[in-house]
């Protein structure tokens, strides 16, 4: 194990996290909040110590496991410090759920433990809706387009980042690779905080949304989420929500001058917005009794589809009192999830389409054994190891679920609630069913539950094998 | 398509139905009930008809394809005619339901939509427990077994009919194969009439348990299924129902000369024991503040787990009244399931046992990406196709599992109820949680709804690909 690759790692993480605090130390000079003193000395420290563990250490080489293992121990880092402000400042007094909310935060989760969000101050809210925007398009990612490093090796660190069963190079080099997606997610959420002032969103408001909606996160600053906002507003969060879970090489190929055409032309992205026209046209149908007309159940089938199937977790209603069609096809789409190499969660559409295309061709080898069937992704074949690769995923990924509600349902909360609590942590969504509806939060749960959460929000926004090999015996052997 | 060989399965199938349907005309007669003449006449019409369509249609050659489509079939008009006596002797009014019933009898599920047990004639009663035997070990393989058939394509219709990921041959013939296997579950069905027998059972609750838990089944004779019966016959029911979970190969290396050492050998088997362990302890642990003392709590955790994980499901108490970890590991273990080769339901121990292996072994691949690692069972190693199959098997589950939920949602009764129903018929074990529960039955739901389950319960009980493949478009085609 190459212990100086992940001490540097770790220290460089330690100094941007530092620098990303400055944001909520400028917000409460902003707004005049003493909290802002507790984030600029956890900032100090956090620096101080990222240049001390990263001293003399070298860019060295290392292989996959040593990727995973940086990756997975820089999240956990990045969210023990980064929980520290909440509890010192004394928002969220408890460290355990400062921890909850803010491993909520950086894997875009929007799970939250706080039973009155406006309670908190300007300072930790920005904070708390700033962590989704970084942990939206992943912190490696960042510092890869900025930082320059050497050597190919940070495809590990980049892959074990970025959601989807493949990460494809949009451009030879990796690092105009991080650039160019880094680009595109900041000029998008630009674009989304200038429409939402034209809505006459206040300014606080929109940082705090724009953030939330970029990440796929959902931390709201009102108690009632999206529900007290005009209609103009829903609608534009909606919006965004639904196009921060497209694939963003489909912008990449927008933005190309000869490429416009494949944007278009990708089976993923193309079923996803076929998901959710059915979801929205289903849902719209079965809540309309419970609202004041189309329009309005309209909207709010739009927002809640576009809010759940990018695991953001905003809401304009209480979903946990909609008919049970409508109940059942969000908890569906929490599962689903938005598009590999978007900054949504879930399953992903692509695992999804793969996922249906291997049974369809098992079926067809039973009716005609004789027959070459080869499933096909955007016309091209794809590779038997991809396919090996997203059913031992899924297979994994049910493990880990049975064993989560297992353990939280010492808890006794009843099996709804439990099922769905995992269900919104796992898949980075946020809000559940029952006592976790839109209308609660995950407060009760036992610190043992909290801290399974807390792991399934990780395995999740991380793909599972980083978290997972952190658990295996092997890599931490002498002679591994 | 050979449709030849279709109508002369058809027929054989009809006859062999009207011969079973002879024990309720007899047990009609010794309680002196009217029923038992409709139970006649539709035995007389059905072996009428059996004969007709079967007329002047040779034992011809047939493929995979038209063997699933064969026992599909088969299973279908088999629970169609043997609905019929229970609406035409007005014990089951409605047809549909009836027809819910049956079926739920023939795939050893044991789910009702009967509010009364207690009400139907000891007729109706007899055969409804008696479908559970006759579809525990599988139709085709008593056809095999008693008829005299040639070719090996026998093969296809006993791989469709069979649990678990693949048919091994206990003796070169597989004729002989049948044999033993009908005589191993004559003789424990016997086994255990006579345990009850000394344990003061009546002679007519004796068969219909035995017929029940040989089967898996779980239709119950009485409202409160076993809660009413000694604490001896309750043991003795639950032994049974886990010795009826066990791979059968286990007992034929048992009953041989030189093998006995390989039926303690069995991984999967061992695994089996090892979950009922694990699971007896918790329960009684959870419910212990429930109960009159531990022997009470134990002797009810050790039925109902015995129950579930067999997808028995008998019921000694209302276990959806318990705490919810025991409601949850419940659950876990309905999707768990029996062995391979048993007459349980469920995915299957071994599957369970291939998929953990396969994550195992790729996050191994992660950590030495240069080490060769073969997932092995029994020391053997696995075949990269039956991985294959297994992960398949699961993906297809996955995508029957909630395509199933959400049209059932539109019945509008709570999450918990819907899964746990589509749960409880998929994995043919009958209660679930809820409405379902062992208290509640499935009356409830609308026709479609039963629709759904009717497939859901055919799909569990034939392992999909014979449900699957009916809906398959090419296989209608003329030129398929």
């Amino acid at each position: 194990m190459n212990y100086t690759a992940i001490r540097r790692t770790l220290g460089i993480i330690l100094k941007f996290e530092a620098v990303f605090l400055l944001l909520p130390c400028i917000t409460s000079l902003v707004y005049a909040e003493s909290q802002g003193v507790w984030f600029l000395i956890v900032a100090v420290c956090s620096f101080i110590i990222g240049q001390l563990i990263s001293i003399k250490s070298k860019d060295s080489n290392f292989f996959a496991k040593e990727g995973f293992i940086m990756v997975a121990l820089s999240w956990i880092v990045m969210s023990l410090v980064g929980a520290l402000p909440f509890t010192l400042c004394g928002d969220i007094p408890n460290y355990i759920d400062a921890f909850f909310e803010t491993v909520s935060g950086f894997t875009t989760t929007g799970a939250s433990i706080l039973t009155d969000v406006e309670a908190l101050s300007h300072t930790s809210l920005i904070w708390r809706s700033f962590t989704h925007w970084i942990g939206g398009m992943g912190v490696f990612v960042f510092i890869l387009a900025i930082l320059p490093t050497n050597g190919g090796y940070n495809m590990h660190l980049m892959r074990a980042e970025s959601p989807g069963p493949s990460v494809g190079k949009l451009v030879p080099r990796l690092k105009d690779t991080a650039k160019i997606l880094y680009m595109l997610y900041f000029a998008l959420t630009v674009l989304q905080i200038i429409c939402l002032l034209i809505a006459r969103m206040p300014l606080f408001d929109t940082l705090c949304t724009a953030f939330g909606t970029a990440g796929t996160g959902g931390f709201g600053i009102k108690n009632d989420s999206f529900a007290g906002y005009s209609v103009a507003i829903q609608v534009i969060t909606a919006v965004f929500m639904i196009l921060f879970g497209v694939n963003f090489n489909a912008y990449f190929f927008l933005t190309s001058k000869n490429n416009k055409k494949l944007a278009f032309q990708m089976e993923e992205v193309r079923v996803y917005f076929g998901i959710i026209a059915v979801a929205v046209i289903l849902i719209t149908v079965n809540i309309l009794s419970m609202c004041s007309g189309l329009g309005d159940a309209l909207n709010k089938a739009f927002f809640q589809v576009g809010s759940i199937i990018t695991t953001t977790g905003f809401a304009t209603a209480d979903f946990n009192l909609w008919p049970e069609l409508s109940r059942t096809i969000l908890v569906v789409l929490m599962f689903c999830g938005a598009c590999a190499g978007s900054t949504g969660g879930g399953i992903k559409v692509s695992r999804i389409v793969i996922m249906l295309k291997s049974v369809k061709t098992e079926i067809q080898k039973y009716i005609h054994p004789r027959s070459v069937n080869r499933v096909k992704m955007d016309g091209k074949p794809v590779e038997e190891e991809t396919r090996r690769g997203v059913s031992v995923y899924l297979l994994a990924y049910a493990a880990i679920f049975i064993f989560s509600i297992l353990i939280i349902s010492v808890d006794n909360f009843d099996f709804t609630t439990n099922f769905t609590a995992v269900t919104a942590t796992f898949n980075n969504i946020g809000p559940g069913l029952g006592v976790v509806g839109p209308a609660g939060n995950y407060a009760g749960y036992s610190w043992l539950s909290k801290l399974v959460l807390i792991i399934d929000m990780l395995a999740g926004r991380l793909e599972l094998y980083p978290i997972l090999i952190l658990f295996a015996p092997s890599v931490w052997r002498k002679k591994g």
